[in-house]
């Protein structure tokens, strides 16, 4: 593979500093991701999880050793200054949000890169359809439901899902698209009635921000990867580290490349 | 393609006059087709009517030559008797239903044959979804909507959709196998509330009978055969001859042979 400009230079401003803000929108067409780094004794069990819950927790890549903060598959990447904002949680409580975790690296740290919905969301506005969320300028809505992941250890919890309201052909259309794409969530998990999974009221939601419903739609509910942050909280490791919501891995992949057909 | 015993002998039994009622559920994993045949002069406008509107009228194969009874893409089929039951029409009005069409044989006579939905219910079924219509063993439910098809020529008129009720989750699930199957009606066209398609009473079907809908089950539509018909019958040929419904024309294709991925 070539090297891909836009992803590597918006990393390399990210590594320097001069980027810090949120990473939604830019090096368009390149695969962002979720990061998860955790010691080596808690490593297993979350891979664990991950992989008996792939559609809220599909992973992408996982550091080939303890220790190692590069994550060749994904590009020159060195994890511990490439994401412009991290989250410190120690015994499952945010402690901080640094802009680089240098300091804080061990030789038992483990990391995992999962895939995020922007790659899908791209895909959607590629075939013309709209999403609310970026239509409107705010975070997608996201809902805690009664689905329950699978457990792995000390990690579970309820799947946590993002809502995109659409009218039912283009529900369709985004259930064909993100099919395609089982490495950034995949198709929808639900759609229709949020009472079937245990959402209350769409205009509450968890995380992010309301969206507009216009009548004819329906609310289509994706797996999201708000999920393994919250079972992050429920396992309470004595460190584990993420990237901060918005602020992700820019990777030298392309979003087509994650496509399976 | 090695010869297709069941398909075979079915198809031989229903020329022999040995079989003469519906075809549902005989003849497992092979594809089933609607029928229409049509004078040359009208045949044009048709073929440009099913091509425009894939979707309801999903064309599988057409006679080679005016006159010609055979479709070797199919089998080796007659069409003047290897359909247990027709309807003949004239001038768009039903005038006959006899169980072999030798006797109104012309040199100026075209054959089509339309997907079938019996395909993609197989499908389903092979995944472990219900199917209301098969499991409470009537016909399934058909609703005229208002969704205009592409007009060819005299051929014209609104959609006519089938509908199968799904919990959310396997509605996605439906809309992902059915995917696969663009040539025996593809994807739904709708799903959720009936009215957005102009559908009034899901209680009363225009064709075939209702099913019941379960809470939490949304009802499922998908382009339906009998939406060809509903144009032959607006454009009033002098005479045009179909199958009768549920007695289909059977092919030695495998449903797997219909799949694109």
């Amino acid at each position: 593979m070539e090297p891909t400009q836009a992803a590597a230079q918006l990393r390399q401003d990210i590594r320097k500093g001069i980027h810090r803000g949120p990473t939604s929108g830019l090096a368009p067409g390149y695969v962002q991701c979720n990061i998860a780094i955790l010691p080596r004794d808690w490593a297993g069990d979350f891979l664990r999880f991950c992989q008996a819950n792939p559609r809220p927790c599909p992973v992408v890549a996982v550091a080939a050793n303890p220790g190692d903060p590069c994550l060749p598959p994904l590009g020159d990447i060195d994890i511990r200054s490439d994401v412009p904002r991290y989250r410190v949680f120690r015994d499952g409580e945010l402690v901080d949000e640094p802009e680089d975790i240098h300091a804080l690296w061990r030789d038992d740290l483990v990391t995992f890169a999962l895939g995020c919905s922007f790659s899908f969301e791209e895909a959607l506005l590629a075939d013309g359809l709209e999403i609310r969320n970026i239509s409107e300028g705010v975070n997608v809505p996201m809902y805690r439901t009664n689905l329950p992941c699978q457990p792995a250890g000390p990690f579970r919890g309820n799947m946590v899902v993002s809502m995109r309201p659409f009218p039912a052909a283009q529900a369709i259309r985004a259930i064909q698209i993100c099919t395609r794409f089982p490495a950034v969530h995949g198709a929808p998990v639900h759609l229709g009635d949020p009472a079937e999974i245990g959402i209350q009221d769409l205009a509450r939601p968890d995380f992010g921000d309301a969206v507009s419903l216009r009548p004819g739609e329906l609310p289509v509910f994706w797996a999201c990867g708000v999920t393994p942050q919250v079972a992050l909280e429920q396992a309470r490791p004595p460190l584990a580290i993420t990237h901060s919501p918005g602020h992700m891995l820019v990777t030298d992949l392309r979003n087509s490349q994650m496509a399976v057909l």
